[in-house]
């Protein structure tokens, strides 16, 4: 068998996210059908990030197996020439190499780095619709980025997650994650109502990146203090947080191993 | 009859250009027929430039007149408001205020701004697939801008126009155009595989920018000279120019009274 690293970027819009679900359309679903496609044989995927329903991919990153004795002998850039054929425009595989032994695309990985766009333009740009949650109102950046400092560090970010089911032994899995950066910065260039929200921690629990935008875009409306989230925090009750920010703003940045 | 003049954005992916064109969805006539909903008689629009099929916009003029005596009295925040709910999100009317008496969004313009963006990234960004050309080579940028500083100035651009009908009087429609910008930038940001082109004229002739972006690129890859532009000008025939960017990098950024 030959072990795989690829980058994957995506636009999101037209699936149902990242994970292989019956029935309906993902990103693994259509890379796993071209990767029958040219080995013949079926091949499962590791991500680096399960992105939900619309979120977007510029950096994803995953590992896969392909076998060494079936009918199509595989050169990592043929590969990844016709995993573009079979899986453009909307997927692009930007790189391809073989990984050493033991590598895995979840768990070989060391941080995630996610970026969210907010437009608070007064009307809605039809040119940024699928990639920035419009929000037509004055935020107060400066409060928002207060917010983002708290969410620095180690935390229970219980308040922030949809809660997962529990493990098969009844455990609960550990919703602790240590955020690393975490910052709102007004976008440099042609339409300065722009806000860009950059995060980067281990790894994220589901909703995770939403949940802390749709806080801090609360604080940004003055709708909670950006001193109260040391208190959310502490809550470890979703309720505490504000809302969940639409997934059509997000984009898997990077990931680092 | 009240004259009014507003600001147009729009995602030109869905469209079959701007001009009003039957059997077709066009971007005229869905404000025409949201005007019609509206006001509830026949308006028809006047616009700054007929971009083609595919083209986008961020700063489109048109300008129109609604009578005083129908049966809905129009007010501007309520009319801008209601065409953005029946032509939304493709298309935005980003601003709509009452004109003087003689106005008109074509003939009242004294330039217009294009931007045009292609993307050179080795594999193309799913993310860019319906706003950038995507030319996944390596572009001299500096034989570029020596070519687009060529175009300033008032030419004859036949070389770089669809030939238009005649008039119905048989006289020849003049392709003599002022450039007054014309410059390529390599984008500052996420990703500098990114080049822009801004161009501005008194006004430009069908197909202009995206031959004039093509040529830049066959510049950009040694096809031509950068020193081969006075001649091609002077050749006053399409042959003698390079080819036709596609459309969807195209956006008519804005336009001057």
């Amino acid at each position: 068998m030959t072990l795989w690293k690829a980058t994957v970027a995506y636009d999101g819009s037209g699936f149902h996210g990242f994970a292989v679900n019956a029935d309906v359309r993902t990103v693994a679903g259509e890379i796993e059908e071209a990767l029958a496609t040219v080995t013949r044989s079926q091949v499962t995927i590791s991500c680096a990030g399960r992105t939900d329903r619309g979120v977007h991919s510029r950096g994803q990153v995953i590992s896969f197996e392909t076998p060494d004795d079936g009918p199509v002998s595989i050169e990592a850039g043929k590969l990844q020439h016709s995993l573009n054929r079979l899986c453009g425009p909307e997927i692009a595989v930007r790189d391809l190499q073989s990984a050493p032994v033991g590598f895995d695309a979840r768990f070989s990985a060391t941080w995630r780095r996610y970026r969210y766009r907010v437009s608070t333009a007064p009307i809605a740009n039809p040119l940024l619709r699928d990639v920035a949650w419009h929000v037509p109102e004055s935020l107060d950046i400066a409060a928002m980025n207060s917010a983002a400092r708290a969410l620095h560090g180690e935390h229970d970010f219980a308040s922030f997650c949809r809660r997962p089911d529990s493990m098969p032994d009844g455990v609960e899995r550990s919703l602790v994650r240590e955020v690393l950066e975490a910052e709102w910065t007004r976008h440099v260039g042609d339409d300065d109502s722009l806000l860009t929200f950059e995060v980067r921690a281990t790894s994220f629990c589901h909703q995770m990146v939403r949940s802390l935008v749709g806080t801090c875009v609360d604080v940004g409306l003055g709708r909670f203090d950006a001193g109260s989230i040391p208190s959310m925090l502490d809550a470890k009750d979703r309720r505490a947080a504000g809302r969940v920010a639409p997934p059509h703003g997000l984009v898997l940045w990077d990931v680092g191993y």
